[in-house]
């Protein structure tokens, strides 16, 4: 396993440690559906919950979005979540908010102290200074993250968008790319590699669809410290069952330096 | 599973189908030793059997190696035997054959009809045509291999060798190395993506030890088609358990492309 110099603890959960951290998404349409998913999600105890909250119906609503939030928080106990409102170009559902209002949104739910993780996109930006603030403020993690469902950029510029996100102060920097061929897959395990003796925060790399499936298990090898796996329901291509990315994981880390 | 163009059919056995198989070695020191092992290993079902007899202690005795070789036989069904006489320059047990002698030894064991695939080492050079012409009077499938111990050659060499010996008449190319950084693990893997589009013969890689482990779990993806895994013994630095390949693997091949 290959280590963040500058690991993150939230609550029990050390991100970037000597340990590959499963995150299960949660994708729920409204409170019912989340906090359901939520529970049984809970069941299977993995180290992260991510509320993927564009899948979530009534989002222009602060006060029910914080409400929800602070009711997952009662049922998620100590598992830290992550709260992410995906853009629609980076493979999120359409929502009708615009920036201002989704960082008025960021704003609520970081003030309810429901969430310990918010994730916003490197695209964005000069907002990011506005959503770093605001996170710091109070005291919750920020993952900057590049998603690409279209290809695999080059190992350069993989590296490039991790080290953006470090320079635009991230507390962990995140790249989801899409592979066209095997050696796209291999491209993405060589920048997180290469990013893991550059970068200073965690970071969460991986290669979507079947054909990257790999590095939803080996990357924590290559200095990937979170991958996502499916508790109920996949949002994202590739994502694998937990009990199965467990299965798998026991065996790559008994026999892998 | 990257698939070869020129898969070898072996008894039961498809090589470099689209199934990455298993093979477990024996190293016995003795006839007793390497038949108990054998029967060990049976029960674990590979899909092959390696005798690795650069292990065993009576290797000037042709008579007694092709007798062992038979009893091996019966004992292991159908499963295929790969006979392997490692020289000691490549990771092998020092043994006190000349080249010639171990050629006339690799002609009792074909004779014998016990075994169904024999390695030898690309190195041999100029004495591949007679080995391969050997293999080939008895119908034995030729597997021309590479190893290097100390460390990991670029992705350039490590292609130019499987390519070298598809050219020398292998029925499979093998290539073994070390890694000294995860870059080197993966060096290995894209060799093998590249040299699985370039070479019709099946591939066998492997990064060896702690550091390149995981390449004896995902290799079959990028195209390597056997992966050795320990029955009783390990003949080499990383093999992983059998029972643990398998649950691995089950993971990986059900979510990869």
């Amino acid at each position: 396993m290959a280590i963040a110099k500058r690991a993150v603890r939230v609550r029990n959960v050390l991100i970037g440690g000597d340990e590959p951290c499963i995150c299960a998404p949660v994708v729920g349409a409204d409170a019912k559906q989340v906090l359901e998913e939520t529970r049984q999600i809970t069941e299977k105890k993995p180290h992260l919950i991510e509320w993927r909250a564009d899948f979530f119906e009534a989002i222009r609503d602060e006060q029910e979005v914080a409400a929800t939030s602070r009711k997952m928080r009662a049922i998620a106990g100590d598992i830290p979540i992550l709260f992410t409102v995906r853009s629609e170009q980076e493979g999120g559902q359409p929502i009708s908010l615009t920036e201002e209002e989704k960082i008025r949104l960021f704003e609520t739910v970081c003030e309810s102290g429901a969430i310990d993780l918010l994730d916003y996109e490197l695209a964005h930006g000069p907002r990011i200074p506005i959503v770093r603030e605001l996170t710091r403020r109070y005291g919750v993690r920020l993952v900057l993250s590049y998603h690409n469902f279209d290809h695999t950029p080059s190992k350069e510029e993989l590296v490039a968008k991790m080290r953006q996100a470090e320079q635009c102060g991230a507390d962990i920097a995140k790249a989801a790319v899409m592979p066209k061929t095997r050696g796209d897959v291999l491209t993405l395990l060589q920048a997180t590699e290469e990013a893991r003796k550059e970068v200073d925060i965690p970071l969460i790399t991986m290669s979507m669809g079947a054909l990257g499936a790999i590095t939803r298990l080996a990357g924590g090898l290559f200095g990937s410290a979170v991958t996502f796996a499916v508790g109920r329901q996949s949002s994202a291509p590739g994502q694998i069952p937990i009990e199965d990315v467990r299965t798998a994981l026991s065996v790559i880390m008994k026999y892998s330096q």
